[in-house]
């Protein structure tokens, strides 16, 4: 009983954080801040989330459960539900520049989310070869197996987010990307 | 003649500062780590770089200077070059760490390195356009144009040295990146 009103509290938190991150970005998204808007002391809160970067982390993977459909999981993506990904991502800034301002953290020594990112990648390569592999078989263009296209179907979708954020009258994120599946899918064709 | 040392001296400042950071990576390159190298006190450093982000700005531009060439600049980059300093790279992490981290952080408000990122990607996606343009011409797979695919080959190069960088055993970096090439040269099999 205790052990699920500590859950529900740390979801409470979370979600006050996304609030904060959406409303004043990643360096406005204070402990005391999230603290404000759940009505705890800072103190209190860091019962729950005992860093900035620990808070962070719950944050994105929330964000990660949301976005693979909560149970059905990842196994049902198809590249034209990544198309929407992208273009949902083109409309939260807050939550996509605090993934990119966490990576960029992350690579650094010893950095506590270093961890998360890591095991989200080798997690993110992985389904993405299956999503590719369900939709082009075992080869694409440029004799690319599956395996080895994934890797830079997610060093796309990151790169871009970098890009988009510093200059978003420049770079037409979603655009950009239906592009990279243009190349992916040029070998099809004629084919369909 | 009082420009000039100081000129020298800012040189001397920022080769320093690369060279603590290849030996310490991006946390252990402290202001007063690379003061001390140099003879400075980190008062005396602060002089010629008031900031930590300012030095980092720096050594990138030099890093920049050094790839391109020096003085021939960026026009005679050509996509087999691109394949050389992706590899390079591989053999140089804390500079690549230092940059990743940097642009990272760069995407928060009102970052001292937003400037120097948002410019320099405005530079690299121009001249990357061009380089595809000399060896493509106007129209590439997928018909995408030069324009259109410098971004994606900007973001391919960024995303996957996240991803290098956190797990250097499961990311061939280079060999990513030549497939990522292999991709875009697609269209033109039996061409050449």
């Amino acid at each position: 009983m205790a052990r699920a009103r500590n859950e529900e509290r740390r979801t409470e938190i979370v979600r006050a954080a996304l609030e904060v991150i959406a409303e004043r970005g990643y360096r406005g998204a204070s402990l005391s801040a999230v603290a404000e808007r759940v009505g705890l002391t800072q103190q209190g809160l860091l019962h729950y989330f005992p860093t900035k970067e620990a808070l962070l982390v719950a944050v994105l993977e929330e964000r990660d459960r949301w976005d693979t459909g909560g149970g059905r999981g990842r196994e049902h993506w198809r590249l034209d539900l990544l198309e929407s990904l992208v273009e949902y991502n083109a409309m939260r800034p807050g939550i996509v520049q605090t993934f990119s301002a966490l990576l960029g953290e992350s690579v650094t020594e010893d950095h506590p989310a270093r961890a998360f990112f890591t095991e989200r990648y080798a997690q993110t390569r992985a389904h993405l070869a299956a999503v590719l592999r369900a939709e082009f078989g075992d080869e694409l263009p440029g004799g690319l197996t599956p395996e080895r296209a994934a890797p830079l179907l997610t060093a796309v979708m990151d790169g871009l987010q970098y890009q988009w954020l510093l200059d978003p009258e420049a770079v037409d994120m979603p655009a950009a990307f239906r592009d990279f599946l243009a190349l992916l899918r040029e070998g099809r064709v004629g084919v369909a």
